[in-house]
């Protein structure tokens, strides 16, 4: 099989946040990004550029991230790109999956879409194996008002409230397309899909709707907090260890084959 | 509230085993029990003798381990040992639930079934996070054939061939009230109850019947097995992280309040 000398290979990959300083690339800190890039140029023999579909911060995990680069690799068959990167890859870093993608394909750009989870164990305690991976809190959650509170979300917004104050984003309005509280196994998840998000956008957004849900507050309340635009109004975030990157919708069938 | 001199108190644990090398107190090696005991001692300012339902092996986890412990602790009361433990205790244990049952209540000798899960990744790659929690394997098993060859472990049986060689019980008759595959989120997994069970032997279990659904072979094939009574006659024990205690059932309701 003769391969493209430069084929644009997808990455989904999931990942287990705890010990890594987020996503993106930095000098000194053990990150995401950094631990794939060291794997890539030992492939390769030099450094290759990869891109992702978006940065999540230090202790948030990954379910469905997506990432893409372009590879000279001679002998790489492109779906055998996970297991060579899985070899060279620390454990808490796994590619599920590798296949080659038309060449336009942008991971960041093309994504119209971005899914995040937050995993809420309530009441009962988080059991040991999964203690990095949810939130424990213990005055009991009412489902129903919760997505009566989540409602107002949904569309396009301003959401300077919910992001961190440090958010570099000029324009801060973003599309929501569903945000809502179900049941998962022992968990409550809070589940919010949109076109990209704000620093700390998502895990500012649970705490605060917890916080409201506690105060037996009305779906007004969340649009007030919205019209502020301002932080202070909003409730606290909530520790990255309960959200997941859950996954990167993107806007048409981008593999090849 | 005037507690009980010497109350005697049940607790529900969960653990995540990867870093320890069993259940069952050592005097070098990190366990379970070990940190338990440390954590208990802690809390009464001497030795507390600790008895648990049933030994687990190195790396092997539990979301419904069951022990219980005679307290003179003064001002503790007895639901509140949960919380009391989880901060002495390191997070990888956690104290589910504690209560006061009855003087005779024993952890071990009352228990009458014991129920493991084994999870299996099959296929898919194990995500990051879930990557201490699952065996992967690849070629694609069949539930029903599993299930099929799973029926003759139901009932009394000696389970000799699929004991550790090592084991070191005389009677290795156990009675097993079910054994079967099922699907759990993203999992394929073994789910088996009985009276106790031998060292080794639902990780034995579990790797006989995945070789015997690639081989294709009938259900036949577990009744040699366990007729042979030799443990060369079975498949190879699967890897301790994929495995569960997942709970201890009693006789009857020992709670007292």
């Amino acid at each position: 099989m003769k391969l493209d000398s430069d084929r644009n290979i997808r990455l989904d990959i999931s990942y287990d946040g705890t010990d890594f300083q987020g996503w993106q690339i930095q000098k000194e800190d053990r990150t995401v990004q950094g631990e794939l890039g060291k794997a890539l140029a030992k492939l390769h023999g030099h450094p290759v550029n990869l891109t992702g579909s978006g940065r999540t911060d230090s202790g948030v995990h990954a379910s469905g991230q997506v990432a893409n680069f372009y590879s000279d690799h001679k002998s790489i068959p492109s779906e055998k790109f996970r297991e060579a990167l899985n070899s060279h890859l620390p454990k808490d870093i796994r590619v599920m999956e590798s296949r080659q993608v038309s060449h336009k394909f942008h991971s960041r750009f093309d994504a119209h879409s971005r899914v995040y989870k937050y995993y809420i164990m309530n009441g009962a305690v988080c059991p040991a194996h999964q203690r990095n991976f949810c939130y424990y809190t213990h005055p009991a959650l009412d489902l129903r008002r919760l997505n009566q509170l989540a409602s107002p979300l949904t569309g396009v917004h301003d959401f300077t409230s919910f992001a961190a104050v440090k958010d570099k984003n000029e324009n801060k309005v973003r599309y929501i397309y569903s945000a809502r509280f179900l049941r998962e196994g022992p968990f409550i998840v809070f589940r919010i899909a949109g076109n990209a998000f704000l620093w700390r956008m998502v895990r500012t957004l649970v705490g605060t709707l917890l916080l409201l849900d506690l105060e037996k507050a009305g779906p007004e309340k969340i649009k007030k907090i919205m019209e502020g635009k301002n932080r202070l109004l909003a409730g606290p975030s909530l520790p990255a260890k309960g959200l997941f990157f859950h996954k990167v919708l993107y806007e048409s069938e981008t593999t090849i084959y």
